[in-house]
């Protein structure tokens, strides 16, 4: 198997777009300014093991502020490489060159590496494994170093990193001895198994399967569920909890409350439910031959039960749980999921934190599950896929790269208004978008050769496109170098032309994502394909045979027109949140006080209606310079006085912007998605 | 001033009425089923200080099950005592007589008395009393006293809870050596006042005055927050917490997070709470001359501070926390208040808990504020005060008086259908729904000799007639006996019947409440009254001069009418609550399975529209042989596949009935009082 965060270097982006103006940006400000942020704030030199005034603050229970350091510090590093393969810079290069021999000096003789235990409380490693993130920080520098080995081609920080999960497994797992310990905060599952892949460790793959199959095992430690043995032994009061859980032994805050298999919805903080299933699904994904990967396979004889639950808990998230934005986690409090379509749009409302990471998070399981579930790619993981990076994801970062949001409810209020901020103390999202968008390229497509061989015993080749925009992919089959390039103004217009190379000795098979808001209103391919070559598959993949390709490795498809007109949505009607929204494309839009000055409630106060005309401008960002189609449309603004009597209220002409545009123009932070829906 | 639980022994409900059934429910049936509740359970025997099972129970922190076991006995006390004075019962005069031997035995020469403290941790008496309720028990225990030496004419029981209030006098206070601690559980703060009220204990103002004016004073005890002294004195991590308080330090939860008179807005554990202001208003009535009362007046120079928090806190629970029925609290975790316009129907909807101790507490704060703000009674105290008793409250207890409610969601969901319960661990709600039953008549009016001496040369008189029903009161003045009935149908019809007896030497001025839902459709008084002798006063009472009662001691008012037909009403537009519901006169209405038994979904996907016609009929429950008017629309039942594609659904014929009358005719426990408002 593959992932994203390796391919992507075969993929290069190659005309303007929405998608190559955001990594320019990411490659040019967002590393150098979160560089900044390190260095400013202390995380640079933690793992010089000195003494940080930081450190002496004990407010926070149980996490203090500096717990997640050395994971800024990786995911620095990570996304740094991925940028630095894009586009040499001689300031980043020496900043990961210094950082990691600081991570190697940090390092114990026994392969332990920690900050926050080698500093602050040295003879409490692994003392707290439900709060104290340890894993997680492991997880994440094992990320930095696949990356640092990749673009360094050498082992300056793979080789701690291995010595380092070589302490951990011998230290947890099943057998005699062993503690049958998990993370509270999954990431290291995927981070081992995407180690295992691209290394073949195996005490890597054992380890995250050991995790991945103990947890929430309610007598797995000494008959007792681990979280329960381990603070037992540190003499804690069972109702001593940390501030995210509402009550004792709210194990669903970190999806252990029961095992994997037998979770029936997803609960607690999303982004670790995210990580965890994004590392169940690469533990199937593990199971199975890969076409045009050497990744070692290793059985796993209850994959039908994984894929079950997988397909169960993303059933759980996208179609109850999950925001018009693409967003998940309603409730603020444990950062994480509330019950079955509570989805209320900002926190004067009763929720919505919408967390940059757990939407980043979404986008891995989407990305896995399109190689998990089924031998065809099924188009919904794609299409919310691209919900979540046009919509939450994209909104996370300022159009100059410079500020980040955290949380990202759909409508502001007094108390939170629409605004991003330079950095946080808990700053995981910042470096998670940088993350992103340097291994973007591994999301756009799977490819490779065909297992067997085609028509006139051609070898096969296949590429199956998940998003759109302008790039080329480069990739060997059979010795031959395929190029596949697309070009498009994507997410404007959904007229793409598409272009293979290189494949003319090989059976190629091309699948083409028509979105499910596009697929009622057809499609046009050209050259138009003789009948039975181009086939709509039940997983929304548009696809061109062989005899199709061959005749035509230029072609086009277009899923422009009615597709992309704007159009109303409204969330479920079970979330109570009776709601309209306009989307055009991939794109949902909000309603910003920039272009509404009369605006002092949060827009609260503004209902549409259902098939009244929505216009929509082409506009150029004067700040920016960025372009985007803004609708516009008639409103009615009733105070609840006016609307308690029945009354017109004002009539108010109304610009939406993408959401992922917010907070870039001033104003007074006023902003919402669904306005009052005021019938048709 | 005067209390409802003294004055309503002045009132008889003289014709059959609804108020009347359920008092003559609860008299013959519910103080018996109590009763033997309390028998079976082991709280009859509790004050015999023996050991029982239940006290091996350590699965509960802090408070364990049979924590409120001496609250549960009192409240008991309190109704039966109440309904005695209407109908002697041998079994009841007896258990009361046993009972009060009990608790007398069980005082401790210091004057302590709890059941608790005294068997399962005699050495841990207030040592938290955050959470420990001794207080809260020893505040039904004096209103238990209250009722006994009314009702018994001696003070066998009042005696001992005089040299309880003594103890905890020499206890808490702001001396020196005293402790500066307020209970977590507001409940002795009205009870005190109560008891200063009828007793003239001294000691008891001071005590509660000193815990009002304590409350939520951050630098209490020693430089802290007295909860935080307690805790550390305990040695108790920060962090370990009840399950009701989402995070450390909530002590919003009890109110307690910052003085009353500087809190904006009323938070946490909903009973809580409404105790509270109900004893701040008695702080302040207390504090005022009260005609017709012999009570003791104790100056407040902080009365103007106490009456805006009362307005403001008042304002708060009703106008931006309260349920169409009257309930509130939407939050089952800390069973209280969410945020502003936080008011989702059921469990499945994200809330509501809306306790029936909650809404009992309302009325008795609306009670109190009726007398606390201004010359002239408010409707607005009374239309709520109305509004929870047919609603909230009334819906707690079956028709048979033998089951009983704690929450009053207004949807059912699988988790938590429309039922009943015999009984309950924590009892708190049937013996409140007892005890207001049992004083109901204290509700219905205020009257006395109005001060000074009216036109020519008469002594004043008044009535204020908060609600209607069929009712006589007799009180004297200036030596004479004044008697006062209402005749009516209430609340099915409008037209109620007045008559004034010996008053003809006295000026009597009479208002009559016109409910806020039928103002608009105008009243007639009969006979006509002259210009001027009768005037709609601001606060929404019609107030009749004494030259109108003077001609007229017979004299009738009609609401009815438009008053009385159907309505359609709808929560406020910034809940997100896009329902609709039926009302009646004061009754809200709800739709059960057991009038549709196409119904399996809790009427999620039924919706009704404004303005389409309502039929009303008169039923007479089979079972209980109760007559009430249901009411008949038409509505459309849309699946969310349906409303997704603008489908028009199935035409369904709806019949409504009281929500105070649900699940007292079998079915599936479907039900809900606000469906899917489908426009006009």
């Amino acid at each position: 198997m593959s992932h994203p965060q390796t391919t992507f270097r075969q993929t290069t982006f190659t005309a303007p777009s929405l998608l190559r103006t955001r990594r320019a940006t990411v490659s040019r400000t967002t590393v150098h300014a979160q560089l900044s942020q390190l260095r400013a704030n202390g995380q640079y030199d933690c793992f010089k093991l000195g003494w940080h005034p930081i450190y002496d603050d004990r407010s926070r229970w149980p996490a203090p502020l500096h717990l997640f350091w050395d994971s800024d510090v990786a995911k620095w590093i990570e996304g740094a490489c991925y940028f630095l393969v894009e586009e040499y810079d001689v300031e980043v290069d020496a900043a990961v060159r210094e950082l990691v021999a600081m991570i190697r000096g940090a390092q114990h003789e026994d392969g332990y590496l920690n900050v926050h235990f080698s500093v602050v409380e040295p003879g409490k490693r692994w003392t707290n494994i439900r709060d104290m993130h340890e894993m997680y920080n492991a997880g994440h520098l094992i990320e930095a170093a696949l990356a640092h080995r990749q673009y360094y081609r050498n082992d300056l920080l793979m080789g701690p990193l291995e010595k380092y999960i070589s302490h951990i497994h011998r230290r947890f797992g099943p057998g005699e001895g062993q503690i049958r310990a998990y993370p509270g905060h999954p990431e290291i599952e995927l981070a081992l198994l995407r180690c295992h892949a691209a290394t073949g460790n195996t005490e890597a793959y054992d380890l995250a399967r050991f995790f991945l199959e103990e947890r929430g095992n309610p007598t797995g430690q000494e008959g007792k569920h681990y979280y329960d043995w381990e603070m037992e032994r540190r003499d804690e009061p069972r109702w001593k909890r940390p501030n995210s859980w509402p009550m004792d032994r709210s194990y669903w805050y970190c999806q252990a409350h029961a095992p994997i298999l037998e979770q029936a919805s997803v609960e607690g903080h999303a982004v670790r439910a995210m990580y965890l299933l994004t590392a169940a699904a690469d533990l199937l994904n593990t199971s199975r031959e890969s076409s045009g990967s050497t990744a070692p396979v290793r059985p796993l004889t209850a994959a039908p039960a994984w894929l079950a639950a997988l397909r169960r808990l993303w059933s759980s998230t996208v179609d109850k749980k999950m925001y018009l934005t693409g967003g998940v986690g309603a409730v603020a409090q444990w950062e994480g999921f509330g019950i079955d379509y509570f989805l209320p749009q900002g926190p004067d409302e009763g929720g919505c934190y919408a967390e940059t990471c757990a939407s980043v998070g979404v986008m891995m399981l989407a990305e896995r599950l399109l190689h998990a579930d089924g031998p065809e790619p099924d188009g919904r993981y794609a299409d919310v896929m691209e919900l979540c990076l046009y919509n939450n994801v994209m909104t996370a970062m300022s159009a100059d790269g410079k500020a980040f949001t955290y949380e990202n409810q759909l409508a502001s209020c007094e108390a939170a208004r629409s605004e991003r901020e330079d950095w946080f103390v808990c700053a995981c999202c910042p470096p998670n978008v940088t993350r992103l968008f340097g291994s973007l390229g591994g999301y756009l497509w799977d490819y490779g050769g065909g297992s067997g061989v085609g028509e006139e015993g051609k070898k096969g080749v296949f590429v199956n496109v998940h998003l759109y925009t302008s790039a080329e992919v480069k990739f060997p089959v059979d010795g031959a170098e395929v190029t596949f390039s697309q070009k498009s103004n994507w997410p404007w217009e959904g007229n793409m032309l598409f272009q293979l190379k290189g494949a003319d000795s090989l059976s190629a098979t091309i699948r083409l994502r028509i979105p499910a808001w596009a697929i009622q209103h057809g499609h046009v391919l050209t050259p138009t394909p003789p009948t039975g070559t181009a086939t709509l598959e039940k997983g929304g993949y548009l696809r061109l045979d062989p005899s199709y390709t061959a005749s035509n490795p230029v072609f086009s498809l277009d899923v422009g027109g009615a597709g992309f007109a704007p159009r109303y949505i409204a969330p479920h009607p079970y979330t109570n949140q009776r709601t309209l929204s306009l989307a055009r494309g991939p794109i949902v839009y909000c309603v910003e006080d920039a272009d509404h000055p009369w605006e002092e409630n949060h827009f609260k106060d503004v209902g549409i209606k259902r098939g009244t005309a929505v216009e929509e401008a082409w506009r150029v960002d004067e700040k920016s310079g960025e372009g985007y189609f803004a609708l516009k449309t008639t409103g009615w603004e009733r105070s609840p006085e006016v609307l308690a009597r029945g009354g017109d209220g004002v009539e108010r002409e109304l610009v939406f912007v993408p959401f992922y545009f917010r907070s870039n123009r001033g104003g007074k932070g006023q902003m919402r998605v669904g306005l009052r829906d005021d019938g048709r």
